[in-house]
Parts: C-alpha cells; structure tokens; sequence
C-alpha cells in the first residue's frame, strides 16, 4: 500500500527525530539517565519516557485503534503538567523513579514508534489532524532535547567529579568579530506569524502589528570577554544596575559570573558538556540570567530588545548557525562578516520582554491548550536559539521563555540601544 | 516677607497631604502603630517615619544648611529600599522596632515639618528643583497614605478579635448597574505622558505611540455578584482556566474566595475597616489578585485590558469616584448611568500587562532612580486607583504594580474583549 | 470575716508576685509591650494577659460561682498550648494581636486580681485543692516574670537603636574567684522531691534512688575571661570538640560566641538589659547553648555534670545569690569564698542530662497534666536559676529545660569532672 | 605462608560480610542504585562505596605500604561525616553522583578486598590494632547492610509502581502468642559492658552500675492488631496522649497510621520489600516513631522501658530470631512460647531513654571518636535489632539510636509498666 506524500514526508522526519533524542542520549551511562539534579531539571529518562507518553497520549490512543498501552501507570508517570488529563506524578520527585528501568523505557519509545508508524501505515491518507498533532509532538520532543542536554549538563556539573559528557577537541579560537550597532527602521510592523503551512505554537500567533520606534541591535551578542570587563568592573557589587529581585539574588547566592564559571589558579574556567576549560574570550557569554542580562546592558548603557524588536531586526537573516546538530554543545566564537551576526544559534538572546499572549491569540483547543498559555506570567521571552537547538526547530518568530532567575538554559545577551 | 505664589500653593499642599497622613492614623491605638502582620506590610509607625525620612533625606538635607537631624540612625531605620544611599533595616524586620516610640515618630514628622516650611520661606523663590523633589515627596507621602490603610486592615484581620478602624454606618446598597461592553477604536493610540506642569512619574514617561486593534471594555468592575457566580460554578477547582503559578497558589493557600471573605452560618462575610459585614453583592469585587482576575476573565469568556487599552478607553473619564477623601475606605456600589463608570476610585484594575518601563523612557537621576525602575520585573500594572487612593494622587496615566498574588490591595476587576 | 492564716499567707504572696510582674514592666514603653522578635518569644503584652488567663481558667471560672469573664476571646488569645481546653492561638502569630491594648491588659489582670481576693475572702478556709492551684499559678507567673525578662532582652537586641531597659551604675568588676574542683563521693543517692508541704512540680518528682559514681564539681560557673580562651583558641572553628547538630549550627548561624556578644574596635561588648558594656571578664559565661556548654567542656578536658550529680553536689547549699528580685538583670561577679559558689542564681547551668520524667512520675491530673510532661523530648535540664529568676520560685529540685540550641536564656556552665 | 588463626578467622569473616552486602543489593536495577529519597537516606550506590573507604582509610592507606587508591576524589566523595578527616560531599547531595559508575563501585571493592586480602597475608600475625580497626570496619558494614535494606525500602516507595525488591511467598500468620507482663526486679543492676574479647562499640562502655526499681516488662512486642485498636480509638486524633513534638508532626505530616501503612478498598495495606500486602494483624507493628510508641504507650496505660531496664530485663535471653541471614526481611509472627519472646530480632524497639554517653566513657581516638559520640544529642535508644540486622551484629549491649520522629528504620514498640 503506497501512503500519501505528506504522510511519508512526516513518518520521515518522525524517524529522524525520535533516532535524534537516542543518538544525544548514546554518552549517557545508565546511572546517569536517573537523576534530577534541582527542580528545574527532569531525568534524561524521563525526557525519553515524556516525549513518548506524549504520542500515545495525544495520538495513539485516541486514533489507533487496537493501541495497547504497556503500562497505564505510564500515564501517571510521564504526564508532565497536563491538569486536565488528570494527576501527574509531582515534578520534583521525578528523580525518584527508578523503574521502569532505561531498558524499558527504550522499549516504551520502540513501542510507540511502531504505533505511530502503524498510524501512518494504515491509512492511505493520514488525516489534517494527526499530521499537526504528530508535528506538535515532534516540535514538542525537539524542545525537550535541548532539555536533555541542559539537564544532562546541570547534572553533571553537580557531581565533583565532573563527567565529560562527550570528548571534543578544544577548538583554537579565531578573533572575534567587531561589535558594531546597526541602525533599524520602526514604524508600523508586524510580529508573530499566522498559521501557514509551516509550523508554529499557539503563542506565535497571530501575525499582529506592533508600533516600533527607530532603534539599533547589536551586531553580535556579548562576548565572554566583554562580560568578564563587567565582572572586573564589579558589576556583582553595584545594587545600582540590577534590577531589585536581581540584587537580591546575586546577595543570597553570592553570584560572581555567570553559572558553570569558576576561578582555577586565578583564571576563569567553565564546566562544559566537553569537558572543563579555560573561558574563551571570544564566544558569546553564556548561562547568564535576565537580571545579569539586563544589568550588563545597564551596565553598558544600552538596553536588551523587546521581542518585536529582535523579530524585526532579523527577518532578513538566514535560519543558520552553530545548531544542535553539529554536536559542538556549547556556542561557537563569531565570524568576522558585516551584518547582523549569530543570530540563531550559539545562544538564546534574553529580549526585555516579558512572556505574554499576543492581541487576538487563541491557545489550542482542549489539553493541549495547556501547552503554552498557562505559564504566561512572571517568564521573559528569548530569542533565536542555542547551540543546544535543533535548525529544523528554531524559526524568526518563535518564542522560548523562561523566569528571569534561570540561567541553566544556553541564555545569552544582544544589547540594543535607542536611536539618538 | 513674600514668597512666591508657586511655593505658597506648594506650602499648602504640604500641610494638606502631611496634615491627611495623620488623619488615617488617628483612629490607631499606641499598640496599633508597631506591628507588621507579613513582609509586605509595614507598621504605621513605619510609614509615618519613612514618609518623612523621603522629605529629610533628599530635601533637607542637601538643601537646608544649618539643618539638624533628630537622631543619624533614622537614616538607617527609615530608608526604605535606596541602596544607593546605604545600608537600611531589612524590611522584614520593620515590625520589631519598638523604639522610637510613637510620641518620638510625630515629633520627628513635626521636625520635618518645621524643616520643609523653614526651607520654603527663606527664598524669595524656590527653586524649581527643590519645588520638584517636595512634589515628589507628597506623590510619595500619598502612596504611603494608601499603604497605611491596606496594611491596617490586613493587620487587624490578623487578630481574631477583628478590631474596627473606625464605626460607619452600613450604606444600604443601591441596585448595581448593568453591565455592558463599550466598543473603542483602536489604531495608532499615545500612551504615557511626557513631562509637562503636571506631576507624572518617570515610568509613565515619555508619552509614546501604541498600535491597539478595536476592542471593547466593560462599563464597570466586576462585582461580588457576578464573583460569587465564579466561587459557585467551582472556578477555585478548575485548574484548566488559571494560570499555572496561580493554580499553585489556589492549592498551597487553599483560596476559596477573595482576602478577606469568610463563611459564616452559611453565608459569606468580608472582613472591612469598618468591621464585618455581609458580602455586599453590588459591590465591585475587591482583594482579588492577578490570578484570580485572569483566571475569572477566562471563566467568564472574556480577558483583562492591557493598559494601553485601558488608558486609552478612560481618556474622556473625569477623575471622580470613591477616593481616600470621602472616608469611606470600601468599594462602593455604582451608579446606574450610562458610559464608564467607576473608572477611577473604589478599585484598583488587574491589567494583563506586566510592568515594564515605557520606550525611551529615562529613570530619574541619583538615589530616586531607584523609586520606580527596579521593581521592573514579576510585576503587574494596575490602574484607576481605590478608594483608598487621593483624587488628588490619581490620573489617567497613573502607573501602580504589583505581584500577582498579591490581594492585600483595594484590587478589582474589569474585564475586555476582542472585537468580533 | 477573719479568713483562715494559710489563706492570708497565700493571699499576700499572690498580691506580692502579681505586683512583681507589674514592678517588672515597669519600663516598658506601651509599643514594647506588643512585639515578638522570634518565635520563642512573646510579646510583654501576652506574658500579662496569659498569667491572668492562667488563674481564671483554672481557678476562678470552675471556683468562684458568679465569676464574669471580660471578653470570652482570651480564652483563645491566651491560652498557651493547653490542647485539653481547647484551640489557641498560633504561638507564632502573638505579635499580631495589638488589641487588647496594654491598658485593657492591665483592666483584665486588675479584674483578675479582683476575682482572686474575692475568692479566697468568701470562705472561711480556702480548700487545699484552691491553694494548691493558686501556687502553681504563682510559679507559672515566676516562670513568666523571668521569660519577660529575657524576651524584652531579646526583642530591644533586635533594634539597631539598642534600647536600654534600665539604667544602672556599671559595678566596677571584683577580682574573681579561683577555679577549683570538689570531689563529691557518689554512692546510692536520692535524686527529686516527694509531695511535701513545700511546692514542686510534677517533674521534680518522686524522691528516687539514682547511682552516681563519685565525681568532682567546678566550684565556680566558667567566666567570660575562661570562654574568650576558648573563643581566642578557635573553639568556634574545631569541628571535633562539637557535637554534630551543634557544628551543623555554628556554621548555619556563624556562631562566634554567646548571644549578645559582638566586636566594637576590636574588643568585645555586649548588650544587656542595662545597655551595651564592654564583657566583663569575671562574671559568669551567660547566652550559650547547650551545644556551646558542651564543646566548650570537651576543650576544656571536663564535662557537664548530670542532673543527679548537681543536685547532690548542691544538697548543702544554700539558696541565695544574685536573683531577680535585686534588679541587677545580669550575672555577677563571684565572691572569693571557698566551697561551692553561685549555685543559685546568676546563670542557669546546663546539665548533660536530657529531660526526660523521673521513674515512677505521674503527671498531673487533666489540662494541667500538660504543664510539664509532653515537653519530656528534645529538651535539655538545666539547674539552679538565673539573675532573672525570683528567690522564691528556685530550689534544689528545680528543674528548667530548654532545647540544646537555645541561647536567649540566662544560661551558663559550670564544669564537671571524673574521679581519677 | 601461614596466617596466624585469628587473622584467618577475621579474614573469613571479612570474607563473608563483604560478600552479604553484595548479596542483599543483587536483586537492584543499575537504576536502583542512584538515588536518595529524602536526606535520611543513602544511595546503595553510596553504602557499597562508603564501606568500602572506610576500609580503604582507616586502615589500607596507614598501614598497607604501597596501596595505590584508585581514585583520590573517592575520599572527598565516600567520606560520610569524618570532619576531622576532611571536607566530604553534602549527605543531602549524595543522590546527584551517577559516577563512578555501579560497575566502577563494584571494582572498588574488589580493589579494597584485595588490599586487605594482602594486609592480612603479608604478616605472619596481624597487629592487634589492625584486627581491631577490621572488626570495626566489618561492624560498620553490617550497621549499613541494615540502611541499605531500609534505604532501597523506602526508595522503592516513593515510586507510584512499589517495586518489589524480592518475591517472596506470603507467610501464613501463625496465631499471635499472648500478651502479658513478666516482672523483674530491680536493685543495682549493671549496663553496658568493658572492653573484652568480644566487640562492643564506645559508646556501649564501660559497664556501669544503675539503680533500678522493681518494674514489669511485656512478654512480646506490641502487634498491628493491638495498635491498629490504638488507630481505630482515634489515637492519631488525641493531642493529650502526645508529646508536644509529635502532636505538632502527627498534624503537619497528616499520620494516621504507621510509615508504609495506607488504606486500600477499605482495608490497612503496606508497602513491604516483599510488596504490597494486606497488614498481617499478627506481626509486631513496624516503622512507627518514637512518637508513636510513646503516644502508644500512654494510651494503654504503660510505658516504653528504659534501655537499663530493657538491658536487665534481657540479659538471658538468647540472640536468636528474624535476622537479616534468613531473607525475609519483614517481621514475623510470633511463637507461643512462654517467657520474653522476640527480644532480638523482627523489630528495634523504641526505649524511654536519650542516648547520651555512659558515666565514665571515653570515644575512640582520632577520627573514629566521630562514629558514635558526637550524635548524643536529640536521639532515642531503640535496642535488639530488626529483621534487617545480622545476627552476628546484635547482642545485649547495643545502642542504636534515632531521632524521635524517624520511621523509615524497622522499628517497633515493646511496653514496659511499675509494678503497683
């Protein structure tokens, strides 16, 4: 039986997803697949369990119909925060479960996989509904890939042994490119995007017009080594650029750089997923937080971009950069061509915007609705991507979002400024 | 000798806000002056204090030479939150300072009393700076106005024999009005204000261009009657239309209905500075927080305004209500006329927009660029004041923030909606 | 009427310790009264209305036939933690309560009094069952007296302004007394009181048989002069000398010696109850913890003596010292006698025996039977009492308890020793 | 070359332990091994390395002269609370280590039985010291043979699917034996033992004098059917028959029955390692608190005994019972034997009295004074091993000790009584 087109594009892409989170996990011993490091983090099982649970939640049972769950504890388990599917497992006690074991739970992926592709298989023409449902859940798994790599990082770092994640040479640095601010046109604009044939979240819609007054955008995000004038210059030490609740934090967890930085024999390191190195110069600064974001910019006398901004300033440029798929795990230094720079990639760009609905949004009918919506308040928008991102997966209109506090994520800074 | 007519009227006013900040307090007993019943409150002995440290410490004693202060360490016990200046007293710690007592605060207000006038008729002329920072110190004082009221009540809600602040005849209610929903143009809307001889703060400047889709807004608050609808209808227990920080809270704190609302023989009483009462239904609900007025717009189909929206659906109200003025410190029923009504006073306004600082706006130089710009995160705009707001402290752009759990405010409801 | 002379006795100490109480407050401003700096504490307010509860909800409301309750809300608001009677309060939540206001405090302990004097002159002969309830209450409220010392200490320790409860001439330091030990021949001996005409609680007894080895016994409580060697000898930095919860805390609090203690241009003050005073050298070690009690012993190369061992070394001594009733608030100086010095009085000596109930103790019979026994866990004994005890309320047999990480207490050390 | 006897007696011994640990942790998961489900807790990962470092510090390093480590961050990361030894990981952290791996942990032991295989065969006679340190070392790993089993326990159930750690057929409940009281007559006793040829810890010497009246002791531990009369006269519901500790854990914790207890289609099920069972009404009630035996006690109208009295009451019974040899790792019915039954064996039990060091005792010196003294503060005696003690562990002498509230050990309650 010959299957539709569309069908075949999406069982294609749905393998080479799915095979995308096992070849992340591959450096992971067994132990490692267990633990949760802090409350913000989930173990890699559990992403591997979750990201499955996900299509036999939303797809397999309600349209395969012969579907055989393994465990309907599983529904428990691996629900993250859907409130309307029914009690969850608490999520700070996700570290706690360790069976199923990892071989079980490859087995669950493996018996998901083959519904799905039964899904597909069965029907000469795979409905509307299920292809976006299925495209949701592949964005939704490409989303918690990065999470693993996060996680995974966070986790290891917690350990004073400081496991490699994975072996990489130590790539020789080139000269970092000039920054220099490029000046973009306001007016009457247009942010977010409509449902199209392409993809995109609930939040990103609709396509909206926001007013823009003139301003410029950074050609490149801050470097390590203009963040580390900021540290000389005590930036940690002046309540006068944070904002109040950043203040407070830098206090009560003595913040001295950005997370993963540590003095050895007098000189900066971090802990990378390659290994612990010397600080490189001329990467983008990395892990910092919104308030570190916005007290840097303060510090500089510039400002972050609001979203609308940032969408604005990049519709031109090129979806490319140092993405998850190269492996590199870690952002890369810039090159030294004009315009606007690494603007997807390397790292997400913390925007002065906070998370909220766009004018005339409709979250998604039913669970799903709590994808997105229910967590606009108190998180703040960033933009472009990381190098722990997936190419096929970040977009111009696109918005991640998280709690200015949270710096474990590979959050960076684009300052902007205000035309004079 | 004469002075000048600017500085007369300013004299004026001075008396009149400094004379009205002892007039709330009048009804507090010695004992009622010293306790701080949660972190967000302050013990009125503290704000008394505070309010007229603001006046000393950036009027009286940069300007007035031979000025002599009453003891240095108010400078340590009564500075608020400017870090810049130095070191201050934690607030959480404000509630354990017996001393000074209440006799010495008032002969510190009269101190700097005495200080302002002193400083006021020995120039011909103020100057227009120091005319600029008393205006600011009043604006500031009338804040405080507020505070001492909201953190009296919650204060005496602590205290299982719920004292009275003051004995007030039971207004019968008068039938509420019907609700209906306002169609208002958008387009290309000013929001803000920019400097000009009326006093604004810097957050509410510059006055800039916002881009509004039509909407519509409804002619009143919310009121209890239609919130007792919501708690009836089970809104508390359906995790599906909060917030998700929000539905946290609705199980950690086990809310079942606004602060200060209590069952009793059956049937709901709220708790008011004029003692318990039963729940009066016409009223504008009141003591809700963001959450709640988020999750009850949900309920009720419709959303919160922005406060672009908001500011430019009042452009035409008159600032005229149930202020602080008129004694009454509850919400009031409304009046059965046409248009918006009850924009300003009786209850402050959820927005659906997080307090962020406006584009191109500049905070204020030196130690009162603390005033505003650093609480520019986690927080929500409110607007049109209470009734326990000054007519005179109000207007359009009026710009008040808070948490959004936060419910001791005089904080109500009104709901938009999208044009069909 | 001529009432009968056990009745009169009971009636003039009752007079005499309610005065006491009263002559105690005496230097309070009204604010003083209301605050609670920590949860141990109370409000001055609330140790006057709950020794007045004491003697109405156990005497007066089921003795004195026509007896009229002022406000039927204390019962609530001052029952301490009587769980038999009924729901109380929140112990942390007492310096909420600003009404009753001070004056109404002193109407109910008035109006109390009243009750009492009523009820012993209506009978001829008051009944035992009467007089033995109105002595625990007379303790309780010594009990009380020395708890509003301590708390006052500790809530004007928390103002930066340094509050002096008193003023009172500096007494020029004596030379202090040598240290030396007694040997104490051990043997079979009898530890605790039976039910004599004298007063005891419940946990002093019975009268019972305990072995002690034989042992020597510091003639003196360890000085500030012995406590700052070990401060200077880093007692502070040696894990080893420290019991484990008790490292967990000096690291958690930063202990670096006793409460109240603190460095002004390099030499060490304290604050006490009659203002902040360079340490007196020669007095008693005051404001240490259990855990400090007991590092402090094992650097020293003693120990603590048991509960049992301090009263049989004490047996012979008498009952004086520096009490409450002297006013001084503070330990003395030792006198440079021989034998056993400072056995009572001064500072509370920790002893290495948990508090636990003697063999063969009954609690008393109904709500009073949770007086003492369900506080039987986690507690430390200590003997002898304090400068803030009253001479009346102190004996041999007298034990007080606290949780080993207490320090607001007057408690001190003396030393112990094995034979060789 | 020939061993001397009794290096070859301790080297079978050493044998034989070691391997019992590995054998208690055959039926884990890889998985299994990682994770730490409250602070009281360690990850089997942990108690197989830890006891491993212990053999490896105390006496491989000091005494084997060419003993390579193989990894020296093993002592930062095995070392559980040895201050004097050095810094060692946070005990709440020990959960967040997934390396060295299960495998490499396992390759640890046998490192460090090879170093000691080598010890003891290198010399003709091994030293006194070094069979003393071994005997420790082998005490040590029994003491967490025991954890691991109550560990793995307690982790398994806070997984939602209550793994089952063996399978083990469900025994019939033979008939319960009675319950009656046997009295042994007091006078001066001794406890505790000296120094012998048989292995008694420091903190169980010397043997001392104790003064005891007469008293009555039950013949058998308390059942779950007798306490489950205790649950159904709402015994969790009675504030007077509670210390004050644990009636304020009794309502923070909602108990309403024993850890592991839970209520299933109406009937009293738990969790076991053998799984979920329906509670065998004949078994000795298991994992209750201090609390709850003492709350217990006074509810029937006893009292737990003190451990001198369960000493004395003991002294002829033989060590023989439910240990952890016989794999089953649950307590047993009793038999209907005449006399004390159970005294060893099945279930700790809780005695009266705070573990605090006996008159005259010294600590080891160096750093394992650390094992047993500095924990004598805030702690129970609880005496004759559990189901999960090895019977070559237990003897009359040993003090085991926990804070009051802990329930995750197999504890339970023996009543003790005056005799009238």
């Amino acid at each position: 039986m010959k299957t539709e087109p569309r069908t075949d594009a999406m069982l294609m892409k749905f393998q080479s997803v799915r095979n995308f989170t096992e070849k992340l996990a591959k450096p992971l011993n067994t132990e490692d697949y267990v633990i949760q490091s802090m409350d913000d983090t989930s173990p890699p099982k559990w992403h591997l369990a979750h990201t499955s649970w996900f299509f036999e939640r939303f797809i397999l049972k309600p349209y395969l119909p012969d579907y055989q769950e393994i465990n309907s504890a599983f529904d428990y388990l691996f629900n993250s925060y859907y409130e309307t599917i029914g009690p969850f497992h608490p999520r700070n006690a996700r570290g706690l479960i360790t069976r199923p074991s990892v071989e079980e739970v490859f087995a669950y992926r493996k018996h998901v996989n083959e519904g799905i592709q039964r899904l597909l298989s069965t029907e000469a023409e795979s409905s509307a509904n299920i292809l976006e449902l299925l495209e949701i859940g592949l964005q939704h798994e490409q989303q918690h890939q990065e999470l693993l790599l996060t996680d995974v990082k966070y986790n290891f770092s917690c350990n004073p042994l400081l496991p490699v994640y994975q072996e990489r040479p130590y790539s020789e640095s080139p000269g970092e490119s000039p920054l220099y601010y490029i000046d973009v046109n306001g007016g009457l604009t247009e942010t977010g995007t409509d449902q199209g044939p392409a993809f995109s979240f609930d939040n990103e819609r609709p396509r909206h017009k926001e007013w823009l007054e003139d301003f410029a955008i950074a050609s490149r995000p801050v470097t390590n080594r203009e963040y580390l004038q900021f540290i000389e210059d005590k930036g940690y030490e002046k309540p006068e650029i944070w904002l109040s609740d950043g203040w407070s934090l830098v206090k009560k967890e003595n913040w001295q750089g950005p997370l993963y930085w540590f003095k050895k024999e007098e000189e900066w390191h971090y802990f990378t997923l390659n290994g612990v190195r010397r600080v490189n110069l001329s990467e983008p600064v990395c892990h910092v937080s919104y308030f570190e974001a916005d007290a840097y910019a303060r510090w500089a006398g510039k400002r972050l971009p609001t979203e609308a901004e940032w969408e604005h300033a990049m519709r031109e440029s090129e979806v490319e950069g140092n993405f998850a798929e190269n492996g590199h795990c870690h952002p890369a230094c810039g090159k030294k061509d004009s315009g606007i720079q690494q603007a997807y990639g390397d790292v997400w760009e913390w925007t002065m915007s906070p998370y909220v609905s766009y004018p005339g949004s409709r979250p998604l009918e039913g669970a799903l609705g709590e994808y997105n919506a229910k967590f606009m308040s108190g998180q703040m928008v960033l933009r472009g991507g990381s190098c722990a991102t997936s190419s096929s997966h970040i977009r111009l209109t696109y918005r991640n979002f998280f709690q200015p506090e949270k710096r474990w994520q590979f959050s960076g800074i684009r300052l902007a400024d205000d035309r004079k």
